[in-house]
């Protein structure tokens, strides 16, 4: 099994070595948009994901290498028209695309981008290429509706939890899913196997995504990187922010909704309050106990997977290191 | 062979059968867009393209429907998005996408419309798939970089007569072309069959994308639909233009300059004064002689291939309504 930090480096070489490339083909004015936002670097998980179920099963990880690009500029792809929709204007500490190269080519280049993790993705020669292709597909639409309901939700103040976790679902885990899928497609594992492996990486996702909340909140502000209480000054419809209208009584949701109405307010005021209401509300645990419950399904899948123990040891790893937590 | 008003209507069919799927879909705010954009009508001319190159070598109609809407699909996610960056508020008399439900839903659901699209596509099973698939992604990359060409030609005033038709090949002609071959390529034509159906396609494109530039122009305000001058107003960088500017002397040229900078002036005026220049220059008769060209040249690809003169028939008839020929 190939380590997490030489998979990440295979990644970063090849995004690399294919940057020269993009940076030939013209219009310039649509290609420098690309390898600027594949050039921010980021975790690289969602291709090393890939690589890794590959891995379980074939050692030839070079032909996976392409796909695994895919599954990256596709994520690049919906980071460049979210943050259009978003407002957005820093992603990774730099000026995000839209903000740097203007609307109109953040729209196009992110189509661009769109296609070609199609012709990335079709670069790999497999006879499992057809149902790669389509699960590619499927779950691209899905992400499309993930966003939309995030969208939909900002209006919103009666989400209920089984939306919430349905949206995210569709926003962040399925990608995670089709990544692992994927690979292990494409190394022509069974189609069972396959399909545990999906399963394995929507409830990871699940567990990852409310974290994201949880870490928004409550994370240490020296290892969390952005601001502490950004999701609470801007009213993001969070699992936290949901499970407490849930469980509020109405003294404490009326304060609540005082808050999310304010137009006019000091940040730290607001941040301290709402978090304050949380942890009397007993949010904290509710979340943790809630990432722990997908956690446990994730590991559980991971488990039942017939592949050797040896194998499985990175994927726990990286489990372990994606949840902040030490193997 | 099946006439071009009955595939228009099996395509128009399948159109209104799958809307109630796609209304049926959640979430709404995303696909009632899609369902909008794909009700509005039109030629359908991508589709029956490619349903009448699939006719030429099978009966089988049917199987090639789903390709079909796919590159209608295709069509009007590039309108959507085109729409929004050439801020663009009526297409075919209706709201456009962007001002009926906002930019971000156009954004969105048009990046939805482009995996619907290859959702449709790989809905045909062919063995041809592959290729089909790939000529399909190569095609969307392809007509990006048209529309970026496009844009980056709005700044400009040195634009050769060459980039202009490399250009409208990208935007316009590659689609046309793509259609052509994928339908030959789903009914099994040989692989040199399908290249020259796309030759073809390519040069209809860039006879129909001219004819368009000319219509704007010299067209007949009764027949043309839209208003007529509205690219002489708009500066746009039709063909017209760029021939003009290259085969202006010094005086022609300095009022044609004068025109494209005021900012304040009589759209009538300002109409009636260009289109002058351009009889003058023989810009009319010079356009008329470069559709001819590309025209003769797709009548001459047509005439090589090996179908029977009656299978042909249909696409004559079709590229002969196209331009405005009575055949």
């Amino acid at each position: 099994m190939v380590p997490v930090e030489t998979l990440q480096k295979k990644i970063n070489r090849e995004i690399a070595r294919r940057s020269a490339g993009l940076n030939a083909r013209q219009p310039a004015e649509l290609y420098a948009p690309i390898d600027y936002s594949l050039g921010m670097g980021g975790k690289r998980l969602r291709p090393v994901l890939l690589l890794m179920a590959f891995n379980l099963f074939s050692d030839e990880i070079e032909k996976a290498l392409p796909a695994a690009l895919a599954v990256e500029v596709f994520h690049n792809f919906t980071l460049l028209h979210d943050d259009i929709m978003d407002k957005a204007e820093v992603r990774r500490n730099n000026p995000t695309v839209h903000v740097k190269f203007g609307e109109n080519n953040a729209i196009l280049s992110g189509d661009a981008m769109a296609f070609l993790s199609y012709q990335y993705l079709l670069e790999c020669r497999s006879e499992r290429m057809f149902d790669v292709t389509n699960l590619f597909t499927k779950t691209a639409v899905e992400v499309c509706e993930g966003q939309q309901y995030d969208m939909d939700f900002e209006n919103r103040l009666d989400v209920t939890e089984a939306e919430y976790l349905e949206m995210i679902r569709l926003k962040t885990a399925v990608l995670l899913g089709c990544s692992l899928q994927a690979g292990a497609l494409l190394a022509n594992a069974a189609d069972e196997t396959a399909e545990q492996l999906y399963n394995f990486g929507i409830n990871l996702g699940m567990a990852f995504q409310l974290q994201d909340d949880w870490l928004d909140t409550f994370g240490d502000p020296q290892k969390f990187g952005k601001k502490i209480g950004g999701d609470i000054v801007a009213n993001k419809k969070t699992y936290l922010l949901i499970a407490a209208l849930e469980k509020a009584a109405e003294g404490t949701k009326s304060t609540l909704y005082k808050w999310l109405k304010a137009t006019e307010f000091n940040a730290e005021e607001k941040i301290n309050s709402v978090t304050e209401m949380y942890k009397q509300l007993g949010i904290k645990e509710i979340t943790e106990a809630k990432i722990e419950y997908f956690f446990l399904r994730a590991a559980e899948i991971l488990n039942q997977l017939p592949v050797n123990d040896l194998s499985k040891k990175h994927l726990i790893e990286l489990s372990n290191n994606m949840l902040g937590r030490s193997s």
